[in-house]
């Protein structure tokens, strides 16, 4: 398709179904918001028992400025129905699994107030240029806070719907399953947990002794990330370390860096601990889900000074 | 460095020392090898314990077309004294060590039956092209069957010596230490271990009930592979997997693979395991030792039928 002709619909509980080219859409007023995007499965690897799925370690995450429009702005043409509960936001891409017959859309939904969030933006430029395909070119939504899941790629149409959406995307994966063999409890998964890793130095690296900076990042998807603290002693004590934040940038990650000097030879066990602004903590150990989401335990290197 | 103008020299407990430039190397009679190089710490970080170094998994293996000129060619021109014991390979790279004061240059020697080998080669073409640089332009020694410290990058100069190198690169790292507080019992990494690797399907990954072919790659450092067999249920029963051998290319990993009819929903656990024509057969459990080297376990991969 070329982004010249490319439309799509929003439709269903509004009063005033309409089709939004691509054209259209670049001459609304836009806004350019920095976001983390961090898969559900992110670090899935690290729970146990072991969880299906992609064995991710720290790598599933990413920020990037996303240019767009507030999909609050868009359903201001079409006005919602009083009796609106949930958009739902289809994506082009199709495929089969291989727990039901078939093959399926990715179709997810939000909420209405998160909907009408005027952070939560239909983009259509990823870093000052047109979204590069895979990324979801030409048109992706964005939902800051929550994970990635969310923010669909490829938007084919946009349904305003008076009850809630039960797409297996929505209702089979990216829930919680606290339980291996039951479905008690199960719950969607949304915001981002308090979170945070080490980037430096590597997991079972080896140091000399002297000064070392340990750094790293942290997230969140609720309130802001206010405080990181680190351990050098697998636990036993903490410290605070530095961030880098900027109030400009809420939904971006916090870097943060710790200088240690490292004067005894021996085996250390890093650990970095990152607090939010409603309190939440990482804790030491991740709840486990069968499906892998949301770990976000205490991130842990170990190091040996020689 | 020009390569027109580049050379190295061979010199040490020879007849003759002597300067061997890039274009002569070029017109000297060739082979092109295929020749696997694996690192000699792939796998590590699945050791139990945990072992100091880059926390490879599977990945630090690879394979390729090796274009150069026997080693023992050039030896022909200098000659070896007949109290020569080994062969020094040094290369440009050098830097600090966290262990020891000063820098160090990576240098490491060969016994002089492997030096002499016909398929040690020094290689300036890798898959039909001038070596790229990260992969040792312009000119790398290529050792089949050791592992790929062997492999020197970046040749500087070539040294013959009557006795037995002890530089860094040789004397503490790549040595296996069985023991974690103690150096009883070190010896010397050199050929690789009968080793495979399952590459589809992928651990911890969902199927659908039905066929699906279990394939990867096996590989040795003595010999060459003969078997490769399959259990689905974690070592009870074994089959045997079709191999893909080619006896023109013995220095080649082999593939193979594994027709699977998955009837029964449920989870399984996949092991491969490796033999050689020496008789050498992948382990159950890899043989631990300090720095993490030479890990041939079964390769293991579980999946979940649904």
């Amino acid at each position: 398709m070329t982004t010249h002709f490319f439309c799509f619909p929003i439709e269903g509980s509004v009063y005033v179904p309409r089709i939004f080219t691509y054209q259209e859409l670049l001459a609304l007023p836009s806004k350019t918001i920095k976001i983390v995007l961090e898969c559900a499965g992110n670090k899935r690897a690290l729970f146990h028992p072991n969880t299906y799925g992609e064995q991710w370690k720290e790598g599933a995450i990413g920020q990037a400025y996303w240019k767009g429009v507030s999909l609050t702005t868009l359903l201001q043409y079409t006005g919602v129905h009083h009796s609106a509960r949930e958009v739902v936001v289809e994506g082009y891409d199709t495929g089969p699994r291989t727990d039901m017959e078939g093959t399926f859309r990715y179709v997810r939904s939000l909420p209405l107030h998160k909907a009408l969030h005027p952070d939560t933006i239909i983009a259509y430029e990823l870093n000052g240029r047109p979204i590069p395909y895979k990324h979801g070119y030409p048109l992706r939504l964005l939902v800051p806070q929550w994970y990635a899941m969310a923010s669909v790629k490829w938007i084919k149409k946009i349904t305003v719907i008076d009850d809630t959406f039960q797409g297996p995307f929505q209702t089979t994966d990216y829930v919680y399953y606290p339980h291996k063999n039951n479905d008690v409890g199960k719950h969607p998964v949304t915001t981002m947990n308090s979170n945070s890793t080490i980037q430096q130095p590597l997991h079972l690296s080896t140091l000399s002794q002297g000064a070392h900076l340990i750094k790293g990042i942290a997230w969140t998807g609720e309130g802001t990330t206010t405080a990181v603290d680190i351990s050098i002693d697998n636990g036993h004590t903490w410290l605070p370390a530095s961030l880098q934040q900027n109030s400009a940038e809420p939904y971006s990650w916090v870097r943060w860096s710790f200088r240690w000097h490292a004067e005894k030879k021996g085996e250390y066990t890093l650990l970095s601990r990152a607090t939010d602004s409603l309190g939440r903590v990482q804790p030491p150990i991740a709840v486990w889900n069968r499906k892998g989401y949301g770990y976000n335990a205490l991130c842990m290197t170990k190091v040996k000074i020689e």
